[in-house]
């Protein structure tokens, strides 16, 4: 049985895991690649004592993985952008195959890399930078080939789906946040998890690769969870209705959705069950309909698994003319659609309002004129004991679908009411159906 | 671009399905394969004036297909076990690549089939049979192929799930499967679906690519939905639980279970929440924990995506090395394991029992003490006020994982005290966890 040779660039989390699982099931693996995946070498900037490496070289130059003659595939997983990018690109150059696990680098410098790697050849494989273990990517390039996909939408950022799933209970963000932290789930800078930046990175593959369309993260709409309040939450599950941290890509005629926000799911959906650092990610095809795709996005062996099964597909793939091999964004370049990204004014949804209204009378039929005069209709409304005393009327009212411009004027105009106090609380809601 | 030919066998509902979806999707697929996906011929005991053919080539006799120099992958969509398994094993002889949505054939005649397609070197690709348009196949050959999977478990037959869900609102087994007659899930002979045949054709498929062991349906424990009442749903959700019709199977030290049978899972469950038609598998990996992918597992176009998800595989695999494809089974023929099948004395599971106990003082205490004499311990147990007012009291026990055999001595005590009327009711349930 042929050796496939790969270098690992990078120990931490993922990296260690890719280690364990690669030695622990290299039977197993190879009875189902029909090869051997061997590790040649390693590099990270310190030795892990814990690893065993026997006698697999340790280098702590990341780029002498690179320059190894005796290495195939390198893998990387250092993270970040720059250093990353230049290892990518060094290896591609040394002509040798990358699988990644770098969702910021793919979603920023894909488009570069991508290109790169046609014209040298080689493959670059990157499942394990969305949704962690789940084979997302493999089900929507090559599972899901047949369709055309509408919609992806997925809960893609663990830390922000457990900080909700914890919020339910009455608890405020900061709280839950700072227990995040403290049980390693949430990064000591947790801003790419609850502001939606690593959603968006996931988000921006996802749409690629499902729908067509060229990498564009810097397009993206991204809203965080910062603002979220257990009240919306719990006036949210009254409607019958969860806050999820969605990442939704739509195709739309005009073009393109492509946004990250909170969003209200209906609690009958099975992606509005999904609690805690767990990930899933539902597509929308033409043919097959609605598929969904549940998981750990994170963790150390979770994510080697995807790693491990980019691998083996490279070591296939290797044997593969280059034109036969599954494309890298799920189509082939010339077959990608320059759709636009529409802008969040032309996106449509449903929307979740908190108004505080005070106590006058006409208020409630004030703010029902303004919605209608923007052609907006609800589909809820609920009327809040005040629970302040203090003259003020939550107002929680659900629209149906329209167009966000058409929101923005009636939000402008429900504030500009002398009858309303502060801002209008505004969610976003799906009801994929 | 390359053409790559197809001849497709049977215009029934997958047929017509796939069909249409290549049809309509022709330049999204090219764009997704690197080559286009030509219908060269089909064939079916009748045509289709609702299918719009064109100069297609069209035959009564599916054997043409088989014949035609111009075919370069075979779809069979005729069903059934003989003149499928003939049709495929002719075209396997004449050099040409099957794509495939029997599951009957496929586990009954697979280990036959792939190993005349090994001698021949051409692919024979089946993911549309085991839950329809969901890409399971390649989430456990390719997708997961780091992991030692222990557990796959699932819902695997629309028409069964949907019977279970419509009984949760009190409706009795036959009125519901007239219903799904009449709404075309279930066939005019529902055996298949109602007796887990079907669901034991696919876990048998799912147990072999995702476990690695050989295909053996005949070893498969089949337990059909008939035998469920509305009672026993309710008290199940009275104890947290949801009964599905569930296919498992489980890797343990001794041997691997294959069972179908109706099952109480935690409501909390994401399986316990995937209701209707739609189907969903649960897979356990040692890598990456608990995954699960969901959709619809029947139906025409959602079928056809899965079939011509194959084909577009198929299309890829022709140029590379015949020893560095997927193999058939997610495993190399070599890698398999030969692990025996348990026999459900063996298997190990929690149980639901119902006892219609004599209304007598001790009669608790007694049942308690025959369970305790074998072992088994309870979860819980609710003593329900006789509905009837004819001295009989219903006992509902929850027990926690113990072995079947030890529950079947337990049960045959149990019938044989002087204070229990008639047979125990055993559903077994699971945790998953
Ligand atoms: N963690 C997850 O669950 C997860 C899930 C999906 C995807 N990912 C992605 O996987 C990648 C790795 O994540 P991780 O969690 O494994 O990160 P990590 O634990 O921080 O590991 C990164 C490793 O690379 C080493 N390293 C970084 N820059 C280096 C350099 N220039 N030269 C040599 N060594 C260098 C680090 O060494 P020092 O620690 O000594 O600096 C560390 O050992 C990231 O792109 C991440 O987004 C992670
Ligand atoms: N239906 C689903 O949603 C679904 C989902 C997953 C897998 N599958 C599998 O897909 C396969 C096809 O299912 P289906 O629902 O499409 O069945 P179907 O609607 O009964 O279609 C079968 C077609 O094949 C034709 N046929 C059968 N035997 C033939 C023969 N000897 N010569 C010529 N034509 C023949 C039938 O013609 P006549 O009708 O004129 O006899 C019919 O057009 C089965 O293996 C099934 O298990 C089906």
């Amino acid at each position: 049985m042929k050796d496939v040779n790969v270098g690992i660039c990078g120990l931490g989390t993922v990296g260690g895991g890719t280690f364990n699982v690669l030695t622990r099931n290299a039977a197993l693996i190879a009875g189902r690649a029909g090869c051997n995946i061997r590790i040649a070498r390693v590099a990270s900037r310190r030795n892990r004592d814990d690893l065993e490496l026997g006698d697999i070289p340790f280098s702590t130059d990341i780029f002498d993985v690179v320059q190894d003659p005796d290495v195939d595939v390198v893998v990387e997983l250092i993270g970040g952008y720059d250093t990353a990018k230049e290892l990518v690109m060094s290896a591609i150059r040394h002509g040798k195959h990358v699988v990644t696990a770098n969702k910021a680098l793919i979603a920023v410098h894909g488009n570069e890399i991508f290109d790169a790697a046609e014209k040298a050849g080689v493959v670059v494989a990157y499942e394990a930078g969305v949704a962690g273990g789940i084979p997302v990517i493999k089900a929507v390039r090559e599972g899901l080939a047949a369709n055309r996909i509408d919609t992806v939408a997925g809960i893609i950022n663990g830390t922000g789906n457990f900080i909700l799933t914890e919020m339910r209970a009455g608890r405020e963000f900061s709280e839950v946040l700072k227990e995040a932290q403290d049980l390693g789930y949430a990064e000591a800078d947790p801003t790419f998890d609850v502001e939606g930046i690593d959603a968006a990175h996931k988000l921006t593959i996802l749409a690629s690769s499902g729908i067509g369309v060229p990498l564009q993260f810097e397009k993206a709409y991204t809203e965080g969870i910062a603002g979220v309040t257990p009240y919306d939450i719990a006036h949210a599950e009254q409607l019958g209705y969860r806050v999820k941290h969605l990442g939704i890509a739509r195709r739309r005629e005009e073009g393109i959705e492509l946004r990250v926000h909170p969003t209200l799911v209906p609690k009958a959906h099975l992606i509005a069950q999904v609690d805690g650092v767990l990930n899933a990610v539902m597509v929308d095809g033409d043919a097959v309909g609605q598929t969904m795709y549940y998981g750990p996005g994170a963790g150390d062996e979770a994510t080697a698994s995807a790693v491990i099964a980019d691998i083996v597909d490279v070591a296939r793939a290797v044997a593969t003319a280059s034109d036969q091999r599954v494309p890298y964004l799920g189509f082939r370049p010339e077959a990608m659609e320059d759709l636009p990204v529409l802008s969040m004014e032309d996106i449509q949804s449903a929307y979740y309002l908190r108004i505080q209204a005070l106590d006058r009378p006409g208020v409630l039929a004030k703010i029902a004129s303004i919605l209608s005069e923007h052609g907006i209709n609800i589909e809820s409304i609920m009327q809040k004991e005040s629970e302040f005393k203090d003259g003020r009327i939550p107002v929680i009212i659900l629209t149906h679908t329209v167009q966000e411009r058409q929101m923005n004027l009636a939000i402008a105009d429900m504030e500009s009411l002398g009858d309303i106090d502060g801002k209008v609380i505004r969610i976003r809601a799906e009801n994929f159906n």
